[in-house]
């Protein structure tokens, strides 16, 4: 058989859209030693898990776990487990992920409302409140927090307000919102919340933690059919989760070890401070690149700190500028998805990555490549 | 906030049904810096697993892959790319395992005729034979080629022979069993095949192993409508691990650099010496537990030899001493399942668990309990 060589990573200041930079502690612990998923050890800690994820989710959700895939499987679990064909879905399209709640809606059946806004702009609440008063049997109203193809952290709370006392539930990606920016489940009403891991938790790629509300609880113990997923169904799920440990299927141990030690970290030092770190830091850097002949493609007062949105001058190769990036100094950036494809760049200052000195850094580069 | 203590785990050996122990290296190697899942260095990563997974699978399908998920989303995506509304499934089901493949085809939309067997039977070929006369239309026959429920060796050739010519495709789940007993997926004309990779393969749970035949490629390229999954979706998938290296969901990279040094464990020691090692180990303990007053529950000539149902006798409390096993020895074996549920156990022997050492620990410890 073919031999290859060990895998033996470069040294990447990771400042794209994801993955983060992971604190050594996270690493070593995915490294200890591997245990059952069903060890009355281990489930302790899937408890204490949860629990720290209530904490940075600020709810009160029973039903708050880590889905066993990356942040786009908790969209789908998000989705498939509260929508029946032939719901009505109101989904905020500006950008790639309401795309993809939109996309993942239909396959589930639904019939979509999409709400389409201009990349970079938030969906006004608004258009939401007169797309209810056209659909009032909506089952649903999905919205992204923080857009990660465009940087725009959109407002939930008067949705959350005009839905909170109707039938109809809200949805929120947060993937890259979780422990970035001010997001308050419980406060704000929401009640499907999913998140990634490799964003501003600083833990690498492959879980993705989720929250359900008792409203959304009780529309999924309604359901007049099967969940369309069998390893997303969180009514099986939550066996497991949940009182009675059912195995439903093998838990990633190593990856939620690893995501433990992130939630200590993130608890550690506390939540506020640590929206307060990347508010300074993403502040900073934006202030600054624009000084560099770059515009800032997010709505101005709307804009993520964790999540910028880099527009490049015509004469600017992003792409040759970003390839140098990566190879002569490290450091990795993102590029633009769809309309932004080829002329901006997104980067991310999330988690370990939200300090001056990668700010610093990434400026000193930037500028050398420029005049280079 | 309310901090908790890390979560520093017990050491414990795997003697269960999965995970499997795990070689330090391949832990090591979790933790390396984490990289971006587009970097340049990660892709090549990414081939060199496809590649190893091809060597594993005894394939040179083209579309061979990890998807970001356990051996159940292995199981999902097989079922659910191929699958639509109103096919005709026909699944073997002779434990648990087979009776998932039927829930996940049903929700797909399948008509599924479930050719039923008793815990610890095989399927046996001509059941199948029958079937397809009666079905002739059937898109699709699925079997469990290692049923981690009740330790069966399912034969696989015959069947394969049967389609080979005809329009069905032959799906297989080897979560069980790659890399622990023989299998031949383009010798035998297996179509769509599935793992996992904490049984056989001794890399944490998280990851599951695929490949697809190119007759299955031409059925997902035919299909008249769109996949019920987004994040298992095939064709949006394959671009990333395919040629134009497209973004779909965010690869889990530690996880993968974990998986690449497993797979270059197995590769490194041979696929048949892996083979005859597992056959070697599980022989020996399934001769010596039969002289501990237990019987084997699969039957005789189609037994797993790394993953073995246990029958106690009615004198025997199995869960008081699994317990007493897993808390006083750190050995860690599992339950029954279903019909074997409080009258069994299922010893995994398993990728770094199948040795003669493990073997003799777990019957010293086994005999101390029965007379204590």
């Amino acid at each position: 058989m073919d031999t290859v060589d060990a895998a033996t990573p470069p040294t990447r200041l990771l400042l794209g859209p994801g993955p983060s930079p992971v604190h050594p502690d996270v690493l070593e612990a995915q490294a200890r030693s591997v245990v059952g998923h069903l060890d009355p050890w281990f489930l302790g800690v899937a408890d204490e898990i949860a629990s720290m994820l209530r904490q940075i989710f600020r709810t009160e959700n029973q039903l708050t776990y880590a889905v066993s895939g990356t942040g786009s499987a908790g969209m789908e679990t998000a989705v498939v487990n509260v929508v029946e064909p032939g719901d009505t879905v109101i989904v905020g399209v500006n950008g790639v992920f309401g795309g993809r709640i939109a996309d993942t809606a239909r396959r589930a059946g639904a019939d979509v409302v999409a709400l389409e806004e201009p990349w970079g702009r938030i969906v006004p609440p608004e258009r939401v409140e007169s797309a209810m008063k056209a659909h009032p049997e909506a089952k649903l109203v999905a919205l992204v927090h923080a857009e990660t193809s465009t940087g725009v952290n959109q407002p939930l709370e008067e949705v959350g307000q005009l839905l909170k006392d109707t039938d109809t539930l809200f949805l929120v990606d947060t993937v890259t919102g979780l422990a970035g920016v001010p997001l308050e489940v419980d406060a704000w009403h929401l009640d499907v919340v999913y998140s990634g891991t490799q964003k501003c938790l600083s833990v690498p790629p492959g879980l993705a933690p989720i929250t359900f509300s008792p409203k959304a609880e009780a529309v999924i113990d309604r359901r007049s059919s099967t969940v369309r997923s069998w390893y997303l169904d969180v009514s099986a799920v939550r066996n497991y989760w949940g009182g009675d440990r059912a195995y439903h299927h093998t838990a990633p141990t190593t990856a939620l070890v690893g995501l433990h030690e992130g939630l200590r970290k993130v608890v550690a030092e506390g939540l506020e401070t640590r929206w307060a770190r990347h508010a300074e830091v993403g502040q900073l850097f934006q202030e600054h690149i624009q000084d560099r002949d770059a515009t800032l493609l997010a709505q101005e007062g709307y804009r993520l700190p964790q999540l910028t949105s880099v527009g490049w001058p015509d004469h600017v190769d992003e792409g040759k500028m970003r390839r140098r990036l990566l190879e002569e100094y490290g450091i990795e950036v993102g590029g633009g998805l769809g309309t932004f494809a080829g002329t901006a760049w997104r980067v991310g200052l999330m988690g370990e990555g939200a300090t001056h000195s990668h700010v610093d850094r990434l400026l000193e580069a930037v500028d050398e490549l420029l005049e280079g």
